[in-house]
């Protein structure tokens, strides 16, 4: 199976995702520039989460640039990836509505780290699936930029059982690995540039 | 006329469905565990839901691969389909909310059935609608799990009548029939491994 | 200009506006029969106006198997079209939440209407683009279903001024107009068949 | 890197941006023609913000054309200018259900800035990405049209601050931008038209 449609799909499930996050920005009630500030919790998790999902794209975009063919485990790994991503709009509304509350922050953190876990499945399940997706491989694999981030996000999810300032903690961690994904992975360019 | 859009077409349609179910998870009023442990049966409905369409998607990859032409009675045997299962944030909502209740279970079943046999019926007009589609028909037909999970449909749909623990029983049938087809159709990927 | 951007895009639009119609369809307050009865009104415009919108994709998928160059006043013409099939979900809401009510009927029709015409409109433009669209022309132009549509569609929207009578006509109309449209456009797959 | 999965999420991005926001028109209470009066502010602000998206798709679907090759920084380039579009539902549904209130006006004509500027930043980043993008480069560059552009959605943020006949300044400069850009881009069809 040529990887095409995946892709296509993949592709309008993330857009839908990162597009209906705008949906829980509710109108505010009065017109003054203090109904707009008091929404600014909100406007902040919008924002990370749009990085954040963002960031996906652009990842799992440049790694189906190395695969060849999928096969229904692909399928599979990939709509795994889909279900935990399609969770932030749910996670953004609730953090940004109680004002980062520290529950809301671990439940945030916690959806953030089973993406990274399922997008690393997804990996090795794409290297695993077919021979010629071996270019693949080369540029998967857990780096150290992919370790600090499960780090962080395991500190991210206990930090709020510690009351205000560890959900202070836990947004720093949050906001910090998406600064660090900001630039998309090296490797695969590089990949891409080497020879065949 | 070719397939390409006729795919794009659903591929949007089915991320559309898959995403805005996540909508009908609305935020928590309260920022506690009580908050969400309040909304676990829309998760699990959320869950379950993700995985039938999911389970659509991924067949209709597959049954797709197979179809060479289609002509005007497979595209509204594709759009049949596609309004069953845009029904389905519909009922996976309701059952949420109400805690999974009898007449929302039997509702849920019976949207769940329809999109089984509008499947079947694509399938049917699919090698109908040209000959280069043969390759579909070897890979179609009615077999033992379609059966089993039509059947499971019609307990599904029926248990709910006799109260409680009908809808535990109509639950469990729904449940199942997704864990059958978790894994996704092998005799297409054989057909399609067989040499022309 | 090729024709491929332009239908993903018309594509991505239509099955948004296809699916979030559900989002409508409120979820009952209770979880009884009854419930699930008083939205009746609310299912039947949603399946009359997955029917319109199904049909119009079918017809716009129809229409640009035969074109071969779009410029700008076909885009334009595209979006003018999107606009006011946009707001079906609108008119859809308002006349099932309303019981099919005179004013909201009015409304739905001429939204219809204006679709209709801008179909028209955009089958004009195309013809005019390119000349190597000209097989396009054979299949276009507002033949005796085109003519018999807009008359009922004025009829659907002058009939509820005379109360809820003429709602009831105006219904008939629409899903009048809805079955006769059920059938993609023969003339278009004759013109496909045809040699170059 | 290609550009067709760009384009492709980009459409798809677009299309649900320029499609959920009629579903920020509530639908009326009532039934009467005095309850859609009540609505004609977002009627409008919708119609302004559907022309305004409709912009930016054709422009992005013109400058896409002349461009070969994308890559990391094209991508996010992109992600900010669809970021800043991503917040037109949001305005657009503020301005209107304030009935183009002064300070929601100042935020539409913002988000509308900020969606220049980052379109200006993606047609730079595109030109500096590769040398095969050349061509693009002839089409880009600020232009009277986007100089003016800019100038006016400037006085259309400053305006309300003088209050309600701000407020209309604001409003008909917003307008007039939309009118101006509704032709779409000439440069980019000079240049496709010339011999490479």
């Amino acid at each position: 199976m040529r990887t095409s449609r995946v892709e296509a799909f993949s592709d309008g499930v993330l857009a839908i995702i990162i597009t209906i996050m705008v949906l829980e920005l509710r109108v505010p009630e009065g017109h003054e520039w203090t109904d707009m500030l008091a929404i600014w919790p909100k406007l902040i998790s919008y924002l990370i989460s749009f990085i954040y999902v963002g960031i996906y794209w652009n990842n799992h975009h440049h790694l189906f640039q190395l695969v060849e063919r999928v096969n229904g485990s692909v399928l599979w790994a990939n709509l795994h990836l889909l279900f935990w991503l399609s969770l932030f709009p749910f996670v953004t509304g609730w953090a940004g509505e109680t004002h980062f509350a520290p529950i809301p922050m671990t439940c945030y953190a916690a959806v953030a780290l089973m993406s990274a876990i399922s997008y690393t499945i997804l990996q090795v399940v794409i290297v695993r699936a077919h021979e010629s997706n071996a270019r693949a491989a080369q540029a998967s694999g857990l780096d150290s930029k992919g370790r600090i981030s499960i780090g962080a996000y395991v500190v991210a999810i206990i930090a709020p059982f510690f009351g205000e300032a560890g959900a202070i903690v836990s947004g720093i961690c949050i906001a910090g690995v998406a600064v660090v994904w900001f630039i998309p992975d090296r490797r695969v360019e590089r990949t891409l540039a080497e020879p065949n």
